[in-house]
């Protein structure tokens, strides 16, 4: 009599390697969404900020905030992807290749690269490649993720195991489509004198800032991507649960690590590609949240002399200081309180 | 030296059938209107979320959610009719007549269609009709309901009660008018294969998501509609009250448990009409909602063969799961933990 | 290896007499960002809500809501005026210039007209003038205030007292740049039938509504001004404070007791000047927010016998009733729950 329509979400077994899905909803995204996102974290990026200012810089308005596109269309493949997930493993090969401008409309598919049962056969890794195109059909982002997903069968035959290849950092020569030519980059207006060629590989940036997240505004940004998982929402089921409460999306920490990451990198305008990230540990209301990056790499784009590329690693840790920059203990585990360990791809002016 | 330019609100003595109320504030909604409401919500409907799919769908645009449209006009209402109300006690001939688009101004009239006052002559019922419009003058919306009001003075004389005659549902043969001829509509973007013939009278459908409310989001939602009545946001004051807290205001639990319904009815993209609906129980921060329907008839629309009517009975309940379709008791009383239970007709493709 | 690309903050020894201050940065203000506003206060002011109301006013749409752009600009200043502040002490001369509309850029500069150190030598006053510009140069609002700012080093050799001369109020003679000649003005839409001569000085008037604060509520809004000044969004260092808590940014006591003031206020739809105000009490989450105001001086304005200008005082108390209109205790002092003193010039239609 019912259940037939309610979606229960897929489990391991239902996926194939090569099987392509379409997600559902396409959304428009307009300057009401980009308020709303930035009521939430408070980014301070320039060219994000001001329409005149991203026209000076070259742009014809303000890209949206490449996260929040990120996130619209990670959103998007929940509810075929990870509804019955229960681990978010990590990311690689994400690529921002196209700038979405408010009114343009995202939509995402996602194929899937890899799948191996786990050794309990109560659950398996499942690989995915997921597009997000704009309603020119450009892919706008496109990002591999894996996750752990329920079986819904213990006892159903497994595939047989497939492991994609996956680069362990995204090559700078294919990084700065989404960036145009700078004509002029006004670093007063932007708050930090600081160019790419300021940075050091090794030098560490305390962000010092930090911020307490409440239930209302992780809920908030989750729906704001139209992200339904439901570990994000449900106290009722959740107080049942191992952590007795809501669990708060990664992609809030990453986004508030980044509004964070302003204080040091005020110039780091365009996240080029996000090579790989963890979420080392849960994160609840009322945790107060510091970030901290590291250079990892320099990098000069092919024909590009406007803007070169930094490798970071972006830290993001709870209720302690960043100042000390917090991450792995004696025994090489990351230490208590880390949140996010994330390696992504910045782009800054010369 | 006071008091003389605070609205008191109205009590039930200051009403008389006939009387024709002109609400103030006009409100133009904007797009920014809509990604709060989205992000209160998280609704996924793809007429409302992507300006493409509407086109395609035959639209415009994506046109404004029907229920933020109908909570902008109760909003206006309430300074008027509800300041001074014990409760809400009962909507009927809720008929949704021209897509309400952003950029659209909407205002709102009342007129009073009915009074009674209780035995108790403490409080009286007053019954309105209440119309908004948009900047052409077109009734966009317009609604009965009926709300149980204070009196100022109990040994003020009664009016001679007035019943007005309300239609038990919304004729099916009315619907549609704010609903284009479906061009295309693409069921894998939207999110579920489910057309209207595909759902069967009698049939329950568990929606299975849940949310659970924060103060700061009833209090972000109810301000957003210019909704002022102080039981949503006087704590000061509620304490002292029946229920200790700031009671959520009943639109709020309406759009939620719409939102979840997405799962299971996605492509209901239109609610035509509302039959009747009551809060059966009170809501408050804290709890999670959960919600189910039923399908209670099925009707065509004349000269439509692009879309059928679906009247279905959206039921929400509280801290306990949906999926054994909980209702009303073996003496007939609603079972503890219903909130609501709304009588509506949705819109689907054929 | 670190910190030099982290902002620590101007310290006391940092300012200079005359020193010009370009801030980060500019932003564009957008109708989702009217939106977000909207949604966390719940003004209800005609002529920002309804863009078809503004144009019968004479404005060509809504103008933002003149404490946004206050917020806007103030924000921007946080990091190279307060964020090592200690208290804000005071505003004053501040003048509402030219409207503003979505889609305007704003900016600011500072410019350090005072400054005096304390005897005890720990810290010191300045005393800025901010000057917020559109893209277009022009100065849309201009105020003073003045702040209390550790010094780096006790030690450090004090510059010589500047004390800038402040008006006691804006001349009224300066007022009404912002505002159209007025058209057509619909008092019923309005929400309330009194002009600018239905109020006399003296006349005190209870606003009656009254909201409870939450912590998402304000720390959204502090975010959405871009004003990351820590006090109000770090627990984990606040509680080792003396509060606590984390202190609610006090221009979200002002929005609030703006919107409440709709409620005896009604067309008081342009604040042209704040001529002084003080934060006489903390706000915490969990407050619950009165205001009333109070008639000081009405004043014809030079060459316009459409608007009125009122210089009222606005008082918000936390945690009792506004209808005794508290203030002061027979000390003198304010008395306990007061939160704000604040003195401004509101414009109505004669």
């Amino acid at each position: 009599m019912s259940a037939g329509k309610t979606n229960p979400g897929s489990f391991f077994e239902d996926f194939a390697v090569g099987q392509v899905l379409q997600h559902a909803t396409p959304r428009t995204l307009t300057s009401g969404d980009i308020a709303v996102y930035n009521s939430l974290y408070g980014p301070r990026f320039a060219v994000q900020s001001s329409d005149e200012f991203a026209r000076a810089v070259g742009y014809p308005r303000s890209p949206v905030d490449d996260l929040l596109v990120f996130h619209t269309v990670f959103g998007k493949t929940v509810a075929d992807i990870s509804l019955n997930a229960i681990a978010n493993l990590g990311y690689a090969e994400c690529r921002f290749l196209v700038p979405v401008y408010p009114g343009d409309t995202l939509s995402a598919t996602s194929e899937i690269i890899g799948l191996r049962e786990n050794s309990n056969r109560a659950s398996g890794v499942v690989y995915v490649r997921t597009r997000g195109r704009n309603q020119h059909g450009e892919i706008v982002l496109e990002y591999v993720r894996w996750v752990m997903v329920r079986k819904r069968d213990q006892t159903a035959a497994a595939p047989a195991p497939v492991m994609p290849k996956l680069a362990e950092r995204v090559d700078p020569g294919a990084l700065g489509r989404a960036v145009p030519k700078l004509a002029a980059y006004d670093f007063a207006l932007a708050g930090a004198p600081h160019r790419w060629s300021d940075y050091a590989v090794g030098e560490k940036i305390d962000h010092a800032d930090a911020m307490t997240l409440e239930e209302a505004e992780h809920q908030t940004a989750t729906r704001l991507y139209q992200n339904t998982a439901k570990v994000h929402f449900n106290l009722h089921e959740q107080a049942q649960g191992q952590f007795k409460r809501r669990l708060v999306y990664g992609g809030v920490v990453i986004s508030l690590a980044r509004a964070l990451s302003f204080n040091g990198l005020a110039n780091a305008f365009h996240i080029a590609a996000i090579n790989g990230g963890r979420h080392v540990g849960p994160c609840f209301a009322g945790d107060t949240v510091y970030a901290w990056s590291e250079v990892l790499e320099r990098a000069e784009l092919p024909g590009r002399s406007d803007i070169g590329a930094l490798r970071t690693r972006l830290i993001a840790v709870k209720n302690r200081s960043s100042a000390a920059f917090p991450l792995r203990n004696a025994e090489g585990q990351h230490e208590d309180g880390v949140l996010l360990d994330l390696d992504w791809w910045l782009l800054l002016p010369r």
